[in-house]
């Protein structure tokens, strides 16, 4: 395990960040997290797809909001406009078109009651707590390591094609259309993730920025892995489900 | 499990409002977590006790943050001297000999480095969010919703004088004096918890503020729950220690 607490020490050549970068991804990212393996190993109960999918949407309601704070902190109206898509994939033309209703049905698509999804009331406290600190992270800290915090999108098209194919052979219940979420997904996250690494690589020009934008990938690293953790502590054997959460009916 | 989520519908009088508050504790405050109960049964390892020292550092060196946000958001001055009392009982005169310092006390005499515990890089990604979480939600929410989420020390008293003893019995490396963090606590948090309990019983006079400060009692028992549920699931049995997050060398 690498530690990247100084991976910036003395400088780095921009190929030398997009290096370091990369390789957070590649220790970090929550297709290593054994939920993850789980998941496309066939190996979880419809009651814990439901409980992913559940607390999944917490974090997918407020990709918006983050994505806002991003361009209500840019100076620069082209990188606005840029960002913008984001937000625009993310709500669609009416706020139920696009990205957080296409996991709303796949919530739905499991069983899920939508309102129930959507009061987030029955979501693990961890779950709201990580999310909680990704917005406030894009609110608070500069906006190269808000921007830097979104490049885990480089690695999504990964474990998107990881868990898609997986999820349609391992579980019978589930269908294609309940995963139309993924369908455009790898396509944006590319379009996504190339414009927010030109931007960081441009801007993280000392060794000092440079390290902050690999902190902000580590910590947005940890946010998705907190959220995978609590589900297998709260949902996987025996069980520890917290109080007031979600409680599968399935098994 | 009561579900206080519509537990003021219709309006409560103060001694019912009181009475719903206590049930929250009775039903959700980490004494009833199955980490504690490990803990106080003696069955923890010396570096599960260290991982809980150390994580719940970043919550104590919080708390007169909490405090301080408390007091700028008041406006009434005889509420901000009684408050401060708070900063000062964690702060010490200079900074280093309250509670905080204490904490670090506990934590070194468990055989952990004050440096490492003090610059909380070690801590669980999990410890962090719940323990920003808290603190934003003092920020972002009303007076009345930060001073009852200070009311779990309503329950302290119980649990310390759960954990002090079971922790002298049954763990021969630790000593009175590495715990005199809790020596004072009873005697403070009652001091505290009835201020604050006096507060929100007089101030939550409508149904909807009453429903508040119940939510935010229930908020404050999820983050201290959140925390011991990540302990227990990276430093348990078989153990998920998250990437970058603490080792323990004594088992």
């Amino acid at each position: 395990m690498t530690d990247f607490h100084e991976a910036a020490k003395g400088g780095l050549t921009s190929a030398q960040l997009e290096e370091v970068l990369r390789q957070v991804g590649a220790e970090r990212y929550h297709n290593r997290h054994p939920f993850h393996h789980q998941m496309t190993a066939g190996a979880l109960t419809k009651g814990q797809m439901q409980a992913w999918a559940l607390n999944r949407y917490c974090y997918q309601a407020v990709i918006p909001r983050k994505d806002a704070t991003i361009i209500a902190r840019a100076e620069d109206p082209a990188f606005r406009a840029e960002w913008r898509k984001r937000v625009e994939d993310h709500d669609g033309d009416d706020g139920w078109n696009g990205g957080i209703a296409k996991w709303l049905k796949l919530a739905t698509g499991l069983g899920l009651h939508a309102e129930m999804v959507k009061g987030e009331r029955f979501a693990l406290p961890a779950t709201r707590f990580a999310v909680g600190a990704y917005l406030s992270f894009c609110a608070s800290r500069s906006l190269l390591e808000a921007v830097a915090s979104s490049l885990t999108e480089l690695f999504s098209p990964v474990i998107i094609g990881e868990r898609v194919p997986a999820i349609l052979a391992k579980y019978d219940y589930v269908t294609r259309d309940t995963l139309a979420y993924f369908e455009k997904r790898p396509e944006q996250a590319s379009r996504d993730s190339n414009f927010a690494l030109a931007y960081v690589l441009s801007h993280a020009d000392t060794p000092e920025r440079q390290q902050a934008a690999i902190d902000a990938l580590v910590f947005k690293c940890d946010v998705l892995w907190a959220m995978l953790d609590a589900l297998m502590h709260a949902y996987g054997e025996p069980g520890h489900i917290p109080p007031g959460a979600f409680q599968p009916e399935a098994r």
